[in-house]
Formats: C-alpha cells, sequence, structure tokens
C-alpha cells in the first residue's frame, strides 16, 4: 500500500555437514519477501561451478520442487529478492549477479545503492568495460575485480575496492571458496550473521535466520568485512569506524519485519515505540487506537498504550490479493474499495478513532482510509504517522517518489489535514525518529531533514548513458 | 492452520441496471474466498443462455481479464467458492452447478449439506437417474426438476422440493428469468440480501456486499425463500417457522469474516465475546496476552480487555506462503516451523503469556505453536480456546476430522494440557458459546455437545455408491 | 488447413499384467489427436473407482509426468480426443464423459453422432432427467440406465438401449469390471481390437497400435458389442448385419491417418488409389505433380505415377505453427501467407504444375495456394481435389460448415475454377470415391451426394432446449 | 532425430516507413526456428533505447501479442534463435546480447563459433574484464568495444574488430542508429539481405524474407559488412577475399529449410543432387525408395528420380510431439518407437527399400529405423547417408557429438552395416558433397574430411576458465 520501497534483501549461507544450502536459501528468502518482491535469486556453488537461477517473480513463483533440486548440492549459495521497476528490467536486473573474471567465478547479492556508480560506470566504460545490466550493482563486481589482479585473495580485493565505492551496500559475495559478507562502513543497510550446526549464514535481517532455525550470532559492523572459507571465518575491519553509523531509520518504522532484530534493536519494539512518541507529541482525546495493517499495527498499540485509549482491530485486509488481481476499473473504484482493506464497523462506528499508519507519502491512500472509517461510522478521525514526512529523495537504497508527488513537499501541514479529511494530523518528529532504538545507534534520517551522511550524487555525476535513458524512459 | 473448514460461498447478482455482473461476482468471490479455496465459479446468465466458468482454484487462478470479458454482459449471475477434498473431483465438484432439463436451464450454488442425499440419490438412482459428480448437491436440481414437471413456476417447485430436502442448504438457484435465494428452515449457514443502485445481491457474508459497496438489506430468513426478477422481489415464506433456528455457532467463532454481521450480530464482536467469557471462565495471572493470526486476535484482545492483563503482537505471519510453498521434508521440519509464524520475542520473552486460539482440534499446531513461544522466552503459556472442545461429526456443512482424529474425544483435559506443553488450558464453555451473539439466536452446538437439531444420517442411509466410494477412498 | 473436422477418436485398454493403462493411453491419444485437437481425456479405472483427468487441449497439454502419476495404477483405461466447438463447452464436452448410476459408475468415450439425440433428450427430461453438457453424447448413458435397471448384465443393457439408438457411434464404455467396445451397425466409424501381451486394446485406429507396440487383432464389426473382463473377450453378435455398412469415405480421404488400417484397407493405398482415379477421370500435360501437405501428400503420389509426370515436393510446411501462433492482422495477410506453407520455388518455378489436395471446402485456401505457386513461377496450375465436392450436411459425426460457405453449393465448377485462379479443375468422382477401399466396402457418401444411410433427424425432432441454444448462439 | 545441431539463426530489420519491426522479427524467427530451438530473443531500437525479449524456449514461447505489443514500435530490431546445451544456460546465453558501453547501447545477434575466443576472453579478463555469460559471443562487443574508443564510426570499430576474431560469425550488430551485417571472410555460415517496401531485412535464411513477403537481394559476401542507416545501405569490403569461401557443407544437407537459397543454390536442389550422387556411387536393386522424414525426403525424392526405383512414402512422423512429450521408460522404449515415426506398411511389405538418410552420427536412431521397416515387412533394408560419415569436431558453429560418440571415428563401414541391421550401406562421398552446389562455392568439409580452412583452437588456447568449467562439468 506504500509508494516507498525498499530495494533488496540479501542471504547467503556457507555450509560444512551437507545442508541442502539451496533450500535453506529458499526459506531464507521466503522471510525476506517483504525487502523485494519483483524479482528473487538464488545462486549455488559446488566446488567452483556456480549454477544460478533467478527471474521476475515471487521466491515461489521462480523456485519449485524440481527447480531446487536441479541446483545440485553445493557448499555454498548466495540469494536475492528485489524491488525492481517495471517491464523488461525485472528480469536483467535480477540478482544474484554472476561474473566470470581471470581467477574464476563470482556471484554477488547486494542490498542498497551506491552514490557513485555514474563516475565508476564511466571510468570502466572509458577503459572499454561493457555492461549487461542497468543497475548500480553491476560496478562492484567490476571494482573487484580490478582489484583482483594485483591482489593475492578476493577478500583484499574486496577490501581495496571498497575505496572506491561510495553510498550504501550490504553486500554477499561468493567466491569459487569463499563466502564474504560486507558492510559499508555507514551501515546504511541491516546484514547479521548466524549459525545453523557447524554452518554459517548471513542474512539482511534476522527473521531470515529464525526462519531455517538458526541462531543469531551478531550483527555484520559497518565497515567490517566477514570471511568465511573451510578454515571457519574471519574478519576484516580496515573499514571499520571509517565513517559516521547511519542506519536507515526507516528500516525500523517500515521495511523490516517486526520479529526482525538489527543492531540489537527490536523493530517491533521500535515501532511501538514510535506509537508511545506520536501519543506524546500529538496527543488527542479518543475512543479507541486502530492502525492500518500490517505496519501500521505496532506503532498504534504503542500509541494505545502510552495515551490509555483502547486499541481495536479496525480493519480486515484481505488476504487473497495476489500479484493477479484485477483492479476495478476507475468508475467503480470508490465502490470497490473495501475488497483489500474493509473496515470492521462493530469497532469504529459512533466512536473517536486515532489512525496510525506507517507514513503519508502522496496522501491518496490515506484520505482513501480516511473515508472508508467515517463510512463506517467514526464521529471523528485522528491520523498519526509513525514516520516524519517524507521530503527529500533517498541515494542509500530506498525507492521514494519524486518531490511533486510527495503531499509533505507540495501542501503545509494543515493543508494535508484538509485533504485526508482528518480531523488532526500529526507527523512523529525526525528527533524522535532517532530516537527509536537504542541511542548508540546513528541513523541516517536523510529524507526528512536533508542531512545526507554521504554527498549525493551531481547529475553530472551520473553516466551520460544514464542520462539519456532516463530522459528516454520519462 | 485449522482442521476445520467451512464446505462454501455463494453469490448471486440480479441486475436491472446493466451492471457487470459477472466483475461483481468476481470482487464478491474475493470477499468469500475464506470460505473456500478449492475451487471458485461464476454463472452468468444472458437472456436465459448461461455461461458458466469454474475450476480447481482461487478466484484470482480461474478468473483474469480476458476470461471475465469473454462471459459477456447478463442480467444475472451465481458464483461459488468451495472446499473440498484432494485430487480430481476438486474441479468435478466445482459449483456453479448448470443442468439442462425440460423447462430450460438453471444454475445452483450451494452452501451447506443434505443428511438426506444418500437416500434421496438412490431414489433417483432407481429410475434411472445419473449423477456426474460425487457431491450432495447434486440432487438438489433433481428434486427441484421432479417437482418442476407439475408445478406452474420455480418456485413453486422448489418450495415443494424443500419438502424432500433434510439438512443445510444456502442455496442461490438462477433460472431462465429469476434468481432466487434459499435458507433451510433451520438457518444452519448464513444467507443475506443487499442492494446496490437497482440490483439486488445475494451473498453468504455482508462482507461480500461491503466489497462491492452494496447497502446490506436484511438477511434472509430461516425457510424463506426470495425470488427476484423482472417485476422485482418477493418471499415466499411457507416454511419460515418450520424447524427450531440452529445457525452453526462455529461461523462466529472461526468461519466467518470478523467484518461480517450475520443474522444481527458483528462477527468480531461475537469473537472478542468469546475472549472475554474466556477470561472470566478461565482466569490466570499473566503479563500479556496474544492471539494466533489470523482468527484467534478478536478473541485475545476481548480477553485482554476483560482481564486487564496487556494485549500483545506475539507472532508475524508470513504473507507470502501460497498453495505452491514447498513443505519442509520431515527431517526439517522442527528447524523450519517459523517459516509461516514466527513469534515476536521482543512480546513474549520473560514473560507469562495466555494465547488465544481459535479452536484445539488435533492438537499438533498447537502445540507447535507453545513451542514457539517457549523458544521465543515464554516462562509460562496458558492455552484457551475460543471454541469449546470438538467431539462429534458435523453433518450441516462443516468438514471436521474423523473422531479418532480428535484429541478431545481421544484424551482428557488434562492429558491435552501435558500433550500441548502448556502450564494451564481452557475452553470456551458450550453454554458461553451459545451466548456470542444476540439471545434471540439458536445455535446449533453439536459438533460440541452433540445435540443435533436433526437426525443425522444413519450409515444404512447412505447409497451403497457413497459406501463403496469411502472404502476404497480409506 | 481444412474446414471439414472428425470429431472424435476413442481408445481404451483392459490390462491383466497389470501395465501402466494410463500411459497406455497417454501414448495411444498421441497417435489419434489428429482426430481431435480441442480436448482430451483419460479415466482410469482401478477396482471399480473411476478417476477421470479432462480438459481443453492436446493430450501434451493436458497429460504430464505428474497427472499420469496421479491417476495410479488401474486395470482398465478409456480415453478420448476431441474436435469441439470455441469457447467454454470444449472443456464441458470434453470426454470420457463419466457418470453415476444405481448399478455404479460407468465412463464412456464416444465417436459419432446421433440423430435422435434431440428426441431422446425430450423424452429423458420429460421423465425429469436433468443433462449438464451440451453434447449429444450426454444421452447414450441416460439409453443404457434406463435398461440396466431391468437387465442382467451391463452388456444386455447396451445391446437394448441400441435399438433407441441412431446414427454413428463408435463407442468405449467402461463399467467397474468390464470394456466394451460397440460400433453402431452402419459402422460409420472405424473400431478395431489390438493385444499387448495379455492385454486387449480398443482404438479409432490401428496407427494407435502401432504407437504402444501393440498387435492388430481385427476390426470391431459393424452392430457388434465386443466385451472384455476377467473372463477373457467375448462378443454379442445381436446387431450385426442389421444395417447395410457405411463407413464414412472421408476417413479414408483425410481424417485417418496414412499409416493406419481400416476394415482391412490402407488408408495410404487409398488415398494414392484417389490420385490415380483423378489422374484417369482428369489427365492433364504438366511437368510436375505437388501434394499438398500432409494430407495432399499420397494422392500426389498416385496421380504422378499413374500420370507417369514427376512427382516433387512443392511446399515446406513449418513444424513450429503451435496453437499460440499470432495470426497476422488482416493488413499483412497477404504478406505472411508464406510463414505457414512456403512453396519451394526450384520445384515448380517455370513449370506446369498438378496441385493435388484432399479436398476443397470454402475455396480461400486453395485459391491462396494456388496463388503462392503462381508468385513462386508455376506457368500453369491444375488443381485436383482427391474429394469429391462438398454439397450435404453430414450427420454421422463430421463437422462441415454450413452450406452457404460451401464453395461448390454456390458456384459452378468453371465458376470455382476461375475464383482459384486454376487453369483447370478436377474433383474425384463420387463413383471413384466407392472403390478407394475393397469392394466389400459399403461407404457412406452423403455429403458428396445426399444419399444418407438413415433419415436425418428433422428439424422439429431436435428439441425446444437445442433449438433455443442455437438461435441464443446464432 | 539428429545428433548434428546448427547453433543459431540470426533476422534483423531497419524499416524507413513505421513498420512493426518487432513483429517482422517474431515472423521471420519463425522461419528461421529450424536453426536453434532452445532459446529465442528479439531486441528493438527505438530512437537508440533498447529494449529486449529473450528467454529459453521456442518462438511461441517467448513471444505472446502482449509481449510484441509491449515491445512498442522501433525504427529497427534484430532477432535471434539459439540451439544451446543443457540446463540454466539455455537462459543465460540467449541472444540478443544487449550490452551498454561508453558510445551506448548495442544489441548483437551471432550465428556461428569464434576459434580464439578463449585466447580473447584471456586478455580482456586480464585487463580486468568480467564475462556474464559462457558463451563465446560475449567475446565479440568486447573486441568491438575496444576498438570503438579510438574508432570514429561504428562500422570502422567493426572493421577493426576482425582483424582479431578468428573463426565463423554471421552477425548483425545493432547500435543506436545503425543496422550492420557482417560475414566473416570464409562465409562459414549464411546471411542474406532481403527488401520490404524501403525497409532492409538481414536473415540467416532466404525463407525468412519469404515469410515476410521480402524480397530476396542478394547474399552478404564472404568478409562483407553492409550497413544500413537513415542515409541507406553502404558496403564496407575490407575483408573481402581476405580468405578461402568455405561455407559449411552441412547448411545444404540438413541445417537450411528446403526452400532457402544460400549463395545462389537451392537448399532442395542440393539436397536432391545429394540423393542423385549416392544413387550412382552405392546403386542397388530395390522396389522402393523413401526418406525419412522430414530431412531425408529431398535426397530420397533424388536417388528415386535416377536410380528409377519408385519413391514412396514410407514414413508418418506425429506433427504433434512437442517438447513437453513424456518419453517412455527405458522398459517401454522398444515397444513405443512408433509413436513418434511409424512405417506405411502399404508401402515396405514384401519390398526392398532404399532408405535415405540425412546422417548417421550415433547410428542408434538409424539402427531403430531400419528395424522398423523389417517389423513392417521390408524384406531388404538398403541404408544411404546423404552426408559423409562425421570424423571431426567443427569449431565453426556445429555441434557435433564428441569423437568417442560418432560410430564412423569407432567403426569400419562394415561393422556400422552390421549394427544397423542394414543389407548394405553407402554414404555420400566427400568429393560429391563439394559439387552440391555450384562449383563457384568453395566449402568446408572438416567434419568430414578434417581439412579444417582455419587452425583450430589448441586446447592451451582455452582459457583457464574454459578447461575448469569444462572438468567440472565432466
Amino acid at each position: 500500500m506504500s509508494n516507498i520501497h525498499e530495494e533488496c534483501g540479501v542471504f547467503g549461507v556457507y555450509s560444512r555437514d551437507g545442508l541442502d544450502v539451496a533450500s535453506l536459501c529458499y526459506y531464507g528468502l521466503y522471510a525476506l519477501q517483504h525487502r523485494g518482491q519483483e524479482s528473487s535469486g538464488i545462486a549455488v556453488n559446488d566446488d567452483g561451478v556456480i549454477h544460478c537461477i533467478k527471474g521476475a517473480g515471487l521466491v515461489n513463483e521462480i523456485f519449485n520442487k524440481d527447480v531446487l533440486a536441479g541446483m545440485g548440492r553445493g557448499q555454498m549459495a548466495v540469494a536475492h529478492v528485489r524491488y525492481g521497476t517495471v517491464g523488461n528490467d525485472r528480469r536483467l536486473n535480477a540478482q544474484p549477479l554472476v561474473v566470470n573474471h581471470v581467477k574464476g567465478r563470482m556471484a554477488l547479492a547486494h542490498n542498497g545503492a551506491l552514490t557513485n556508480a555514474g563516475e565508476l560506470r564511466e571510468q570502466f566504460e572509458m577503459h572499454g568495460s561493457i555492461f549487461h545490466t542497468t543497475s548500480d550493482t553491476e560496478v562492484i563486481p567490476y571494482a573487484i575485480t580490478r582489484e583482483r589482479l594485483t591482489s593475492s585473495s578476493i577478500e583484499e580485493a574486496i577490501s581495496r575496492a571498497m575505496n572506491a565505492l561510495k553510498g550504501a551496500y550490504s553486500l554477499i559475495v561468493m567466491s569459487p571458496s569463499k563466502l564474504i559478507a560486507v558492510r559499508d562502513p555507514h551501515g546504511f543497510r541491516p546484514l547479521c550473521i548466524g549459525e545453523l550446526e557447524n554452518s554459517v549464514i548471513f542474512a539482511s535481517e534476522s527473521c531470515a535466520l529464525d526462519a531455517i532455525g538458526a541462531r543469531f550470532v551478531r550483527d555484520v559492523e559497518p565497515g567490517e568485512i566477514v570471511i568465511v572459507d573451510k578454515d571457519g571465518m574471519r574478519s576484516d575491519r580496515t573499514h571499520v569506524g571509517a565513517a559516521q553509523k547511519s542506519t536507515c531509520v526507516f528500516e525500523y518504522i517500515y521495511f523490516a519485519r517486526p520479529d526482525s532484530v538489527i543492531d540489537g534493536s527490536s523493530v517491533h519494539v521500535a515501532r511501538a515505540r514510535a506509537g508511545a512518541f506520536l501519543a506524546l507529541e500529538h496527543p488527542v482525546q479518543a475512543d479507541v487506537v486502530v492502525g492500518v495493517p500490517d505496519s501500521g499495527l505496532d506503532a498504534a498499540l504503542g500509541f494505545a498504550r502510552q495515551s490509555g485509549i483502547p486499541y481495536g482491530i479496525g480493519f480486515i485486509k484481505s488476504k487473497y490479493i495476489a500479484r493477479t488481481f484485477i483492479e476495478p476499473v476507475q468508475a467503480d473504484r470508490e465502490k470497490l474499495v473495501r475488497i483489500k482493506l474493509n473496515p470492521v464497523s462493530a469497532t469504529v462506528r459512533g466512536k473517536r478513532v486515532v489512525l496510525v499508519d506507517d507514513s503519508i507519502v502522496r496522501g491518496t491512500t490515506s484520505a482513501r482510509i480516511v473515508g472508508l472509517l467515517r463510512e463506517a461510522g467514526a464521529t471523528e478521525v485522528h491520523m498519526r504517522s509513525s514516520a516524519p514526512a517524507f521530503k527529500n529523495p533517498c541515494y542509500f537504497g530506498t525507492d521514494i517518489d519524486s518531490r511533486d508527488k510527495l503531499i509533505a513537499c507540495q501542501y503545509t501541514e494543515e493543508e494535508i489535514r484538509t485533504m485526508l479529511g482528518a480531523d488532526s494530523l500529526g507527523y512523529l518528529s525526525c528527533d524522535s525518529a532517532k530516537l527509536l532504538a537504542d541511542n548508540s545507534h546513528g541513523f541516517c534520517t536523510a529524507c526528512f531533514d536533508g542531512n545526507y551522511p554521504e554527498t549525493p550524487p551531481t547529475s553530472c555525476g551520473k553516466s551520460k548513458y544514464e542520462r539519456r535513458i532516463s530522459e528516454a524512459e520519462a
């Protein structure tokens, strides 16, 4: 329902016990599917030979029993789910990326976005390199390969390549004999380590460890390179501390699953805390607090507890709306709005309702939901957003609408309240957002306040090609 | 997650304004999908020519834009979702049933189960009739057709056929020029009437009216026949009051959607009330109340409110588990249990937890969930079931496991508690169950207490054929 | 390419050795696919329990390894391919038909068409029967079941039912314990018996016996009932000789596969003989004889041999045109005509060409092919049709265009020649057609000469229902 | 049925009239499908933005109406069908290859095989390049891009890159504004030019021009670069005459469609001529000559004409065997061999048969077919192969079995005859093979006689990577 998208989830496994690594990836991707529903892929490494299956679709659309069985039994695997744009590119840009270079094959799964991908691409192109995808990820293997020619190991090449890479990258790299997890020095995106028997797992979120019954070990530190091979697990900390920690706060507010724990803080708790802050910042007299399912529920519960207003189940969300759902034609849209989300009249009729959602992006969805509550008999509707107002683009792996579609860039808060048809409106403050997790955490809140931890790319930093494409597609 | 299944949902529309009746059915079925996920079907009536599409699968698997467009524009339509058994029969027994008889074509959608289907089938077979399906529904058109030969209208034939039919039937019948809704005199299954502009809608639940923006008019009364044709809507009340009202109480506890209102009572409220009764009947000292998603949430909230113990979000249920999900092999099942349902540790760690579920059938699922909470750090787990213990078969449209699989038939409550690994166990009492909705309601609670509103079929009442099939399939 | 269609192919197997009867049906249907490409079905009988899978599509679209494996191991099976009309009905009317009656289940596969289906249907409907399909086949089980109530065996019931059935029926009936093949007394459609180890096979054509490595035993005689059960094979000859043998001559000219042998005569030889008769009846001075692939090749070879004019390979037909082929839009049709059929210029350039096709129905295809040859450089094109001119409807299982589309009903031979753009035109004579196979054969040639072996149905013989449907669909 | 495979077909169109270039590619690929059934792809260029759809499957499996419509209207397009190896690589190596380099995007379709791909790859890898596919084609864009950095135009870069490329390449390159056809100086693979209104077409075979109604203009000469852009068509002949013409003779014998004309010679005529040479070189007394459909028919006709022995239709080949056909299990294979190919007994029973096939590779298929004829009653079977015996690997774009599977490498002709169960055996001589087309033609016959027009790659010329892969996959 949101217009803000995480771009990826990554998963990797190195097995010393002959576990079925492809199946572990399959189950791991299921648990990370919320981070990307457009494409899914798994690459299995069997003694240096990499077998990769990927495509546009959910994990259950790309993989079935036969496909998994056909991937064989390897010692390692890396997997990826991706949110991406429309059309042909969905498949073209699916990951893991598998490339061949002078020292062998390499597979890569990347969550994040580079800010200097355009410049790097131009550099490589000036040396005659060619690119197969339109994704910024493709420059990463180039950067690594360039260093690999003069490095004694793949991890050394990665470490040296990191000097060139700017922006957000939680990365799992699979070489013929090693599985390597890398998190950029700012730690924009999460990445954690787990154990299952004698195997090592890397995953974007801990819920993927839970899914396969693995034990959470720790998060990969910002800037850290964790290498697993036949000799065990070791760490290269050269880049640790090289930058201010700046984890994306929207991971806690919306992207991550509430049952995940990131850098030591529970996502569910962070959301409930957001609801509590909201209750403190924007108090209101009301009869019931309801959340928009699913990602508004935790904050609604936090609001209810903090305010003492009863928590209610305000909506039933259809479990059956699939990608193939036929959207009603424009004329019928008003009539048919309750197919996906129907209010529980018994909860809201005759009541003053606090409505908590994870964010307000364009405002159209929120306005519709406010309308639903009024039709169902709510006497007042007080809208609360557990995210601050979106005002700036993200260059670190989140897909945010362009400014002209962000309601907060176009209108004042009072104008927005009127447009939503709400009796009152309140956003979480940016200061409170910075307190959602333990205070040892540094957060990136640039999309709210414009404080970018790294210089965003200038338009002239984009390669000519990228600009031409953008124009052509506009 | 449950082993108890509703068998069907029905939907019908008669349009006087040229509405797209096939699309209305499509959206209506979406809202009724929870009543049956095995097969879906729509039959459109265009000036007496009936075009029917049905098959094994969810509504979004059977219908797409082209299929709907290909059904043309009719004046009436009837639609059906069905829960059914495995294999070939899923498609064979899909409804609506379309038959040709001497006075024209007829389409039928049935929710319920006849108790004398076997005897009727045998009677018809002795007169040379042949049957195409293994469903009891097929005797209904036979019974109607037999009467139709000597009746002046289809509704008269239906009324006379009702004398022969025993058991549960919420029925929508579409003749060349009429749409007719019928509810058996006990009113075992719900059936309601709505209006959209000048069109009349019949649906199993009011949530389907909401889905298409229709206004709820009233429920069809037990024993009532409601006829809609070009002259408007009228009612045949010959059979009204012929039997004690006996609506299935499990419709309120589990089958129906919480946003539906049945016979004047909100399902959500009935469930919350069940939770409250549970708190009264089986109080406990605890720190948090969590419900098993989705159908345990309302009762959990009711328990929390009544008891004063805080309500918590205890589990995250995966939204992506589709029919094609590859179940883990037996060896891995323990490890992989959290893919579908993962506890939120932050909610339960170190706490005494009240766990509310809609029912305990075999006990295996409940035991697994109790285990999950303990692994996630719960110090105590108190299991509460918002349904009484299942002890008897249902002959009125619910598919209940055989007695040897019903844990409550095999073990004492204390034994069950031990098997579940729970610190305490409490079922809703049957007396409280009868109070979930307004007290004007008569409920069938036979699956709990064995008081059947109608004589259940004796085994010798089954046709020889049915017995042979049962044996062959056993 | 033709507008004349066979309506069905049937196949059955009774195994005494535990052969995989479902797989045998699968391979048998492959060999009979040319007799019907619209729907395919197999019903397996495992100790009286019948498992049936059928649907709209080619055998390879309906069946795969898993589907076949899921049908289990039975002792008997019956299978069917069908040509049918557009839309929904393709699936509705798919066979085998499986029905339940008082003495058990019965599966039926039918090739042919009844001439009194409407009257019988009306009779049954007047007794309250209801029909699920729009196919005439459905009255056959009714007729059998009516007699079964007072017969001592299924074969006796079939024999008595045959007194009521008029028209064409090559039938395979599977009861719980017997497999029975029936051919109507005229023997309109073929049906033969084969052996594989200790199993008995029934099939529409002998090529299906070849396909599974079975030995051809003999044809079922017109009017014969052949019963196979655990006691072996026996024959009821009550109806043998009850009518003049009238096998469809178009089976030899077009429908059947050239490698089949029907009633003792090779189809390939019959076609080559048609070409030879054509050369005798319509001689011409020319340089090369080419046939339209595939069904015109045998007759072209016969023409070449008889005339002494060299046989040439005149066209390449694409092997890859599937049902999903995107037909060019009208504007491009002329340009794109050679995708399906491209002339071999080297064969025809600068030559006088004899073009042999199996028939001329509407004339549009023939005109296009004549045009192709001229574009490829042919100096003269002499068209020869190995079938006489179509002038009458068929009531015995062939789907022929309505008279207003049959070019021979609308125009003189000279007009047709001009329309085709041919230098000369010759049809096989009806007298010669009667000589294509051994002279012991009686042929039905009604579609050419109007001599119907049985009274065709009068329009008032159609049931009211059928007429209403026809009007509605017109 | 053969174990020898062509590796590709290419097609391109440059339209000045707004033709639907994607649809033209679709129909063109249909006509070239015999050159590759494993993957299909089309890339459309709309003002420099390239939209590419490709995948594993036949053209009708990858493209449908919606997919084509979604490709939009461009000015140019390039398309490809490919034969490839098993598994995942089918999709990975699908073409057209679309790459991004410093001067923009480029799409490439390649038919052939480079002999120095390994060395080039190693060179590029040593400069840090990475490769995404396992196909040799990927080095071509690298070679072009390397030169492009210092060339004034794409055609100049191609011309310079040709100095580095060794082996076989019929290539269509699409730059943002130009469509360029290239044929290697030996002319190993065919490539021709056509016109449709004001548009220019490039295609592997002329049958693709026929398919879309285009006029054949001329073949691309060996070594020629033909450039089409807004200013018209022009030619760069720098490399023309740089090598001895060496067109693959097996294109005429088996790969190409009989209705195509390559370098001025009809494929059908070349095949008939092969049959005639066979009759001269290996005469025999016999009663009928039959060809193995489809590629043995033309040679059989040539043999029949030359020898005076009547041509017969010896086999019916099933039209319905699709990729999804379930192969019989080993145990049933003998029984079920006639599903795909069934002899026409009437043609061969009691006769001495000359059996003409296009080649004998492993011998297993030929032995089975000889067996079929004997079972069908042939008294003698004389096997004739219209290709000489395969004894050497091909490095120029044909996939030939490894030597240990080539029957002619392992056994003497007499041993082979015995293994086939034939009464006599004759191969076309290599000298005759060189005469199949006009004598101005130079042919590559290396797979028969070992005379390679270019030095084949030494094993040490393969890159380390390729060797490692080969070993791993072995």
